[in-house]
């Protein structure tokens, strides 16, 4: 038994012991249409920094296993990026700084697409001070569950 | 008889009187996975004060007893935080203002998740005046029914 | 026959006439819990003034009755306010000029909650011109049918 | 065998290859109530103009056909809109860009309704500069299968 498995394990007994009753809240399957990282800034780093970021909540037992796909206008895509998102915790994670297999590009029109092992739920925000002030928005993406 | 169960009883009676015919709208369980409490402001108090606050609408008959925790990305967590919300009220609540058992540490990304006795609509809102102007995002939170 | 019932015929025929295949899309409940009218404002009237809006879209080929009612903290609720959507057409309404039966209370935290006798789809939006410069958000309401 | 029916067979070769398992995430029917496209700016083209646009994500493996109406307060309505979604593409477009069948009105109130052949998801964002600075907002649409 490997060390993953033996994770896992851990996992379900803890889920186990939450009274094993039911699913976590959320989905595994979330899409966000409407992506745009702007690469100029006029704020100080990393806080007013432009930014777009995606936030996730694993309100469950289990170690979330995310896959994560940019799409574009022009039929390229950027990823797969793998992330990890422990039991109860939530990771938020600027789109720029995804660079591992390789960096997406930046400026560009994009939405992503999220797969992941276990219900979570994902909400996308964005920060733009390209202008000397500051510009917000957030949505919850769009969750379904694959069928 | 306490307190208590004589609201209760009188919640019943009023539902009843209602027509006694629905679940109220909304959902038992809500999730906000993009928190975060600007630490920083330019404005006067209260009114353009950095914050994010969570807003709950109560539309039933029945008292919605509420239980609230927050998640870090560290795997800590801070809460629960206990609110009730009469019937047909709204309830804002500043997240900077929990703070019984204890306050919440600010300026770190967060996400709450939110569990109610009675179905309830919940909303989140930020308000970010770190620079001299204002910006502002909202989201209805993703709701679910336990199950 | 009087004019409403003549009028809701010719909804009915021109409903047939698309197919009487289906249900229109939207919902008949919905529910905002983050209301806040700023009562300031630093531009122009109208356009530049802060405010609150609620905007609904009748994609269906009947009349839309909707019945508004603001929730407050406090227990006291203002409405009902009575409001008619025409066929395919939309309508926005800033809070503030809701004033039949009695102008609703501003610059205080509200939730509305909004029946429709046919299904309609419900977003609410807010300018904020406190300051010099403009914020704004915006979110698809919640929506249920009721049950 | 044209064109299309040839791009059509191997977006349906694709769709196979993928599993052939299930539906791809998204709805077929969109609606967006709160559309307002300012019509001043103060920002440099393209970038920083005041727009609102509308984001489409095809997440699956077949060409999306979309066909998109604007409706107004007083029962005008502009379109029908037609758009193509490439497989595994995002598009946005700005509402000031649907120039095809004619130009809508820009600085009125709207709101959109798109349908869909296949199943995609939908976002409106709006950039408003009409001030020196910088307000954005954004939700995903409201969405339903045509039942």
């Amino acid at each position: 038994m490997d060390d993953r498995s033996r994770e896992d394990d851990a996992d379900e007994r803890r889920a186990a012991t939450d009274g094993g009753s039911s699913e976590p809240i959320g989905r595994t399957e979330w899409t966000f249409p409407g992506g745009h990282v702007p690469v100029e800034s006029t704020g100080s780093e990393p806080e007013m920094v432009s930014h777009e970021k995606l936030c996730v909540l694993n309100a469950g037992g289990k170690m979330a296993r995310l896959e994560i796909t940019l799409h574009y206008a022009d039929g390229r895509e950027a990823g797969p990026y793998l992330l990890a998102v422990a039991p109860e915790r939530v990771r938020h994670v600027r789109i720029n700084d995804l660079i591992d297999p390789y960096a997406p590009p930046l400026g560009r029109e994009y939405g992503f697409a999220l797969e992941s092992n276990v219900p979570v739920v994902v909400q996308a925000t964005r920060q733009d001070t390209r202008r000397a002030e500051n510009a917000t928005l957030s949505t919850i993406a769009y969750g379904d569950d694959g069928r």
